[in-house]
């Protein structure tokens, strides 16, 4: 296996686990039961990534090609309706910290595999975005409230910073691991700097 | 024509048929004007379908590619809505029993699909499960609500159970025929009892 | 390039433009930020044409193949973000002239793409009518309300006859230009005159 394709496997597969869990806490926060909690657990870890696949014409696409991936969300979502007790008394900033993790995680596979397939840099730089916050733009839409991406503050920005920074790396002719490494570090302490600094994108003044 | 490509399009036809008249009804008692209740009716009876067939790599899916299921599910529609005086007066427990066959008919049909795409054993029976709660979830996301399917008793269970029992039925050297009409048997059974006897799934307990 | 293909192209690239700015304008009303007025621009622009694409089996879609599309639907986003002082000053008769006119844009654009994919007649005009109305829906269903095109006046029919049109000008042998030109004032003067008049699709009458 190439080191590009291996380095988008693991930081997919990390990503999966990290998403899996946050979709299942807020499946359990919602009250759903045993089924919608592994369902919101599926949908957060894999939606982003089925959907970059379908747009940049990987069918079918790796989530549904590679038994591990969905393996690897049902476990995890599994563990965390078991351990409910224990996981949902993680404070708040653990679980944020993690889910910026999740989030750098995808959007520099997404933006390492688009790249792969031949996609020019700045929609790669997008695909990495649409593998970061996709997930839980379909967990939103399945618990019928306006996605957190929408409304929040820099967190869809954040991933696109981290996917051009990938592409931007691999032009340079930095090696892939180097470019992937800096780009994940980059998008995740943009997240945590915006998160504890209160940052906001600026909004139309209407009327 | 193969036996298993036949089974597939039969099981298909039939649930495009059921879910299509389902989803005129739901529209109609939402208010929706004609065109809203032919796109509800169109997008419940091929909803899930034409996403499985995204996700196996069968582009064009087949709602695209054969004129025979739209016009079926219109058609449904449209005799649904001219004729909604009586349609509207079935008794809850037949349309109960309508949905589940249509479930069954679906996630039969779609773990049959995708075990002849080649698709591994576990992902072919959630394909089954996609296909036939996949309809309903788009329904109810037109309509803004959360997914019946995630809030309710046993339903996407009935089908992973239907899809399940496919795959393993073909794995065991059953005859296709004989693998999907049991599977079929079990996942509306099984769906039908869930709803009788009021069955649950485990909810976590949170404080 | 040929005509038809170059047709396609300008139809898609006008509609983008249109769309695009409607897309920021509701978001902007909805109160988002900078990046959900690009999101929710770029995915009314494009959503419409993704979905087409990925059903015709035209995978990657242009708009993530074709770097023209994204960047005039970003483009179009931040001018209405930065200028929208003068832009939401603007009539409401104007912006619903402007989106017919990106609705019978997009719909001659869908359904002629679909013919040059060797999609049968019926299914090319829905391919029209889903290209014309996708964006819309996609944008309803991230702002968490009820897509307008499933409650509202002759919208997705409009679109409808626009595709068919379409389809049978080729049919009959007309030349594409002239089939595209036709089709596309007949839908744009239908939807106008049906908001104009207050037309309305028939409603079942419960009870």
């Amino acid at each position: 296996m190439k080191t590009t394709t291996k380095l988008v496997l693991a930081a997919d597969l990390a990503g999966t686990a990290v998403f899996a869990i946050e979709g299942a806490v807020a499946a359990m926060r919602g009250g759903l039961d045993l089924l919608g909690v592994m369902v919101i657990a599926f949908t957060v870890a894999l939606g982003g990534g089925v959907v970059r696949d379908l747009l940049i014409g990987a069918a079918p696409p790796s989530a549904i090609r590679d038994w591990r991936y969905p393996a690897l969300a049902f476990t995890m979502g599994l563990v965390t309706f078991v351990f409910h007790a224990q996981i949902l008394g993680i404070p708040d900033h653990i679980l944020i910290a993690l889910d910026a993790a999740g989030l750098a995680l995808f959007a520099v596979a997404g933006a390492q595999k688009a790249v792969e397939y031949g996609i020019g840099p700045f929609i790669a730089a997008l695909m990495g975005t649409v593998t970061g916050v996709g997930g839980g733009v379909v967990r939103d839409l399945l618990l019928a409230r306006v996605p957190m991406v929408l409304v929040s503050d820099i967190y869809a920005s954040a991933a696109f910073v981290g996917g051009a920074l990938v592409v931007a790396g691999r032009r340079a002719g930095l090696p892939p691991v180097v470019a992937a490494v800096g780009a994940g570090i980059a998008c995740f302490a943009l997240r945590l700097t915006a998160v504890r600094n209160g940052w906001h994108l600026p909004r139309a003044q209407l009327g």
